[in-house]
């Protein structure tokens, strides 16, 4: 069935609606919608995933709206999912500041909405990485990972995505202290928005000494670079564009887009793994109740119950002479 | 090995000391406790688990001490574990307010000790139950699970006692409504202790009330009483220990003690499966890096490279027509 699934032809053709609906249903960990992620995997190579993340009022949203101009400008397709830890279903909602980004409004080669991934075991996000699946799959050839709100949404980027632009703001003050504590050393490249604004200056140069100070100048081959945009007007958005492709030829080259592709298809095989083995020992199959029965009347332990439930074949004799007082 | 363990043989024996250093690897989920644990469960259904909960001040710890003398001089042998749902690690040691049962100190008849259960997945500790597995295999005919601060304790205990007993004293008001709210319909056997203080008689008769307000009089043939004890006195804890056998033989008849035991020992089949799948999908074993590789090479997706692992076998002709476009 699965290699004839409609919503899964649709996705693939890149329609809207059916990349819509599929997330929703990646969100509500609706029926089916693992063999839909699957059927999806082996498109998905493809489009670059770029983490954009940075402290509340650095005008990350403008940028990423920015962006997205530019790269259709390109002639490439764009998703954007803003990444919202907080919420725990997003109902598919565009947030109300994406208003703004109007301009792709009907524009069939982008795809805007946010995800919600409250809820969500361990650091990354099942549903941001089955949603990258979705885009990728969908044909989209720059995905934007934006982060809404504070928290494990940075961590959850950074390991979904191939490039992380760290976006600040002059006159931040300790805001800056913020980036260098924790943002500092997970940026591919430093973003200093609204550079038109006095203190840009002072702000750059800051910026550069704690890149300095950090080792991260010319370590493993990539100079993390710091540009100035004004993401309102548009400028420097062309050269973040273009840094963005050197920092994915980079990651080609250096092997750490395989790397870390290889570490998140690791976690996904964990995930799938640990619902089929919940599946199995569910209340009411034969084969697990057996083996409750068995531990419950004392003629097996746990242990054992639990190793013949997934195909392992313990010593018997051994088992059998553990029981033994 | 297992069934020449010396370590689970001194547990056997009902030693002390070999009881502490189990439990602290059950606290530390050392090597090799898995399988100790495993060793003992069948000598393990025996004794007697009785929770006591209620509300800081209630004096919980003093009668746990009366229960336990009383108890001894029956010639039953008791455990007593102090649930801490807030911290990682106990270390084994015995908390502050338990130099007041120093009358037992010494008696190898006794076994007292905290369990720390914090960061344990899901509502029911393992390491409350595993340590359960072995006080019960140590022979101890009462095992005592009292809890400590507040929080998800209380569930704890009661998926985990065979009776529980929630106990409280007169004049606390709004507490009262605490335990209305939480802890009323969990309770097998309901204490007003320091009984003779002013106001006994009018929270007994509350107390009452609540129950019979609440349906919880005569229903499953069991009448949830409330006894009145001075813990400090000894007073009513013989009646106290009366009753808690009485709902024992009640349990037994009405097969809940039989369900309980099935319920845990479904969880624990569940625990003990989970961790050996992720064993099994650990970087570095040579099946699961193949798979991460193929995935990673778009030859396969997460869910069957999962279903392989799990020695699934997917119609593989579905699965070769599913990557293709």
């Amino acid at each position: 069935m699965v290699d004839v699934d409609p919503l899964v032809e649709r996705v693939r053709r890149g329609e809207t609606g059916a990349i819509a609906r599929l997330i929703t249903q990646i969100e509500r960990r609706s029926d089916g919608v693992t063999d839909r992620i699957a059927a999806l995997h082996r498109e998905a190579g493809v489009g670059h995933v770029v983490g954009v993340t940075g402290p509340a009022g650095s005008g990350k949203s403008t940028l990423v709206s920015a962006l997205t101009s530019a790269a259709r400008r390109r002639g490439r397709t764009v998703g954007v999912l803003a990444v919202d830890p907080s919420s725990l279903y997003s109902g598919g909602a565009i947030l109300g500041d994406r208003i703004r980004m109007s301009d792709q409004a009907g524009d069939p080669g982008v795809y805007i909405r946010s995800v919600a991934t409250r809820g969500a075991l361990g650091g990354l996000s099942r549903a941001v990485l089955d949603a990258i699946t979705v885009l990728s799959a969908a044909g989209k050839d720059l995905i934007v990972l934006e982060t809404v709100g504070v928290g494990q949404a940075e961590v959850d980027v950074v390991s979904a995505a191939q490039t992380v632009a760290v976006v600040s703001v002059p006159g931040m003050g300790d805001e800056v202290q913020a980036i260098k504590a924790g943002l500092l050393e997970i940026a591919d490249v430093h973003v200093l928005n609204k550079a038109d604004r006095d203190g840009a200056q002072k702000a750059y140069a800051e910026l550069k000494d704690m890149l300095r100070l950090g080792g991260l100048v010319g370590g493993d081959g990539w100079d993390v670079p710091v540009l100035k945009t004004v993401a309102g007007e548009g400028t420097g958005v062309e050269d973040l564009l273009d840094t963005f492709d050197a920092h994915l030829g980079h990651m080609e080259r250096s092997g750490e887009r395989e790397r870390r592709a290889r570490r998140n298809n690791a976690t996904r095989i964990r995930w799938m793994a640990e619902e089929m083995v919940l599946d199995r020992l569910r209340d009411g199959r034969p084969d697990f109740d057996h083996e409750v029965e068995a531990v419950t009347a004392l003629r097996t332990d746990p242990l054992h119950a639990a190793r013949r439930l997934l195909g392992e074949h313990p010593d018997l004799r051994a088992a059998d002479a553990m029981g033994a007082r």
